[in-house]
């Protein structure tokens, strides 16, 4: 099979050097970038700068850009890969945005023979170099079955949300909403906490052993107590992806009350100049409105 | 040594219980109810209907009524335990209520030569009858030693929080913050995948092996994915305990905004008379606003 990995960041450089050692796939993958090329080829692989240089005869091609706009560049635009797709190849697009976006997309991919595999993702980095991704994909019977080979290599779960294109990014957007409401509620519980004389560490080991626990509490709040800002996920990853829940939830007619008041938080911690800085820092706007000391700022 | 549990409720009879069996200690228990009372006594134990006729010389009373109002009449109203405590004797106060409250209490004990140990637990009634509840103390380092001997026949964990009555019970509240608003996220989450088109059962697989996961939406969703309203904690303990947050954080100057917009769901729910159901249905609020279906309600 040929495959194609478009957009060599993170998270499709770990999906293409792991498709690059799997049998039976001839993987070749494009970045504008000479650096991610160059890294791509260094592990044995040929990268590409411009979709539009992709091998001709391209079965499946795995997308992990960063919105709609750059995957509708990468396939339909005049550098993008359209004619180089196989007749009734898989678009396998793991990009994040408006589930009606994705709709346009398939639409887009259905008017020329292509099948279209909405494939969100979540696993970060670590999860894609391991292949163990987790995709949230909804598309045909046939687009599944030819994304197969490729998911076979990359991901440790795929859920099926249904034929429509949409329901997968649709997933991934009501997730996104409880990392996000989480993060901020984790913060807001730590700087009520530390504004009221409990100390931070005694209060991160009773949460994260009791009912009020989170993923995200117990992933992130050490980032907190250690004073590490470092971005694994960044403040503005989730200005982002809170603005899709509010897209989403008014495109359905929804009042989504706790994602959007974490989202007007998200929104104050980058406008406070921390949005390129690890998430659970969404923490500075409750130290701007409460006066608080985070640990390691005494 | 002479103990006593008064309050016994789902959870004061769970730790009577356990009491009861323990070498060393003689348990004597109280409630107003004379079914409770019949109940303790089937069991072996004796009970009696008003505090002030427990045995002389009480020296752990261990409190696990409805709040701080019940706490006072049951020790220091006329028909308290006061005069039937030993000299130095601890009080072990497990009701929710204010810090301040707490504080205000304590000092009465003091006043009388008693020692308080800021108990608040979780654990539910599960926890109480296995002996293995979650405590969150504060106290002096005498009242902790003094109870030592109950909380090991009925705690798995005890926390302590310091030496000032009132931080163990500003920690259980800011994990109330964190239970409360988990909870309405979860339902905010799961009321958008409805409207949206994701099967519920779907989402909620997905989200409890995911990082958007919390200890309660993957211990509550079932609940509205099956139907169930049956009450293991309540929509209206909620109303109180978000309450209780919003009080702290005011008394602090601290701006709890997710906890303040999870309160006014709980608030909502309770209006439309679900207030005695299980605290998952908050999820009628956004129903409400959303016009959305719910398992088992087609």
């Amino acid at each position: 099979m040929r495959a194609a990995v478009i957009g060599l960041g993170a998270m499709g450089m770990g999906a293409a050097l792991n498709l690059l050692k799997a049998p039976g796939i001839e993987v070749a993958g494009c970045d504008p970038r000479n650096a991610a090329c160059d890294e791509f080829a260094a592990a044995g692989g040929s990268a590409v700068t411009r979709a539009a240089d992709l091998p001709a005869g391209t079965e499946a091609a795995l997308i992990l850009v960063v919105n709609a706009k750059q995957v509708e560049a990468a396939v339909f635009g005049p550098d993008g890969c359209a004619a180089k797709l196989a007749p009734g190849a898989v678009l396998i697009v793991s990009a994040t945005m408006a589930p009606e976006e994705v709709r346009a997309l398939a639409a887009e991919a259905e008017a020329r023979g292509l099948h279209y595999l909405d494939a969100p993702v979540s696993g970060g980095a670590a999860g894609s170099r391991a292949g163990a991704l987790t995709v949230m994909a909804s598309g045909s019977a046939t687009a599944f079955e030819k994304a197969q080979p490729v998911l076979d290599v990359t991901a440790k779960k795929v859920w099926n949300l249904g034929a429509e294109p949409g329901l997968g990014m649709t997933m991934k957007v009501v997730h996104q909403l409880l990392a996000g409401v989480h993060i901020a509620a984790a913060a807001e519980a730590m700087a009520l906490g530390i504004k009221a004389g409990v100390d931070a560490r005694t209060l991160y080991d009773i949460v994260t052993t009791a009912a009020g626990n989170s993923w995200m509490f117990e992933n992130r709040m050490p980032h907190v107590l250690d004073h590490d800002e470092t971005p694994r996920s960044a403040v503005d990853i989730f200005v982002k992806d809170l603005s899709l829940v509010g897209d989403l939830a008014r495109s359905v007619a929804f009042p989504a009350q706790l994602a959007t008041q974490a989202h007007q938080l998200f929104i104050a911690a980058r406008a406070m100049g921390h949005g390129g800085v690890d998430d659970a820092f969404v923490i500075r706007a409750y130290q701007a409105l409460s006066g608080i000391t985070l640990p390691g700022e005494e």
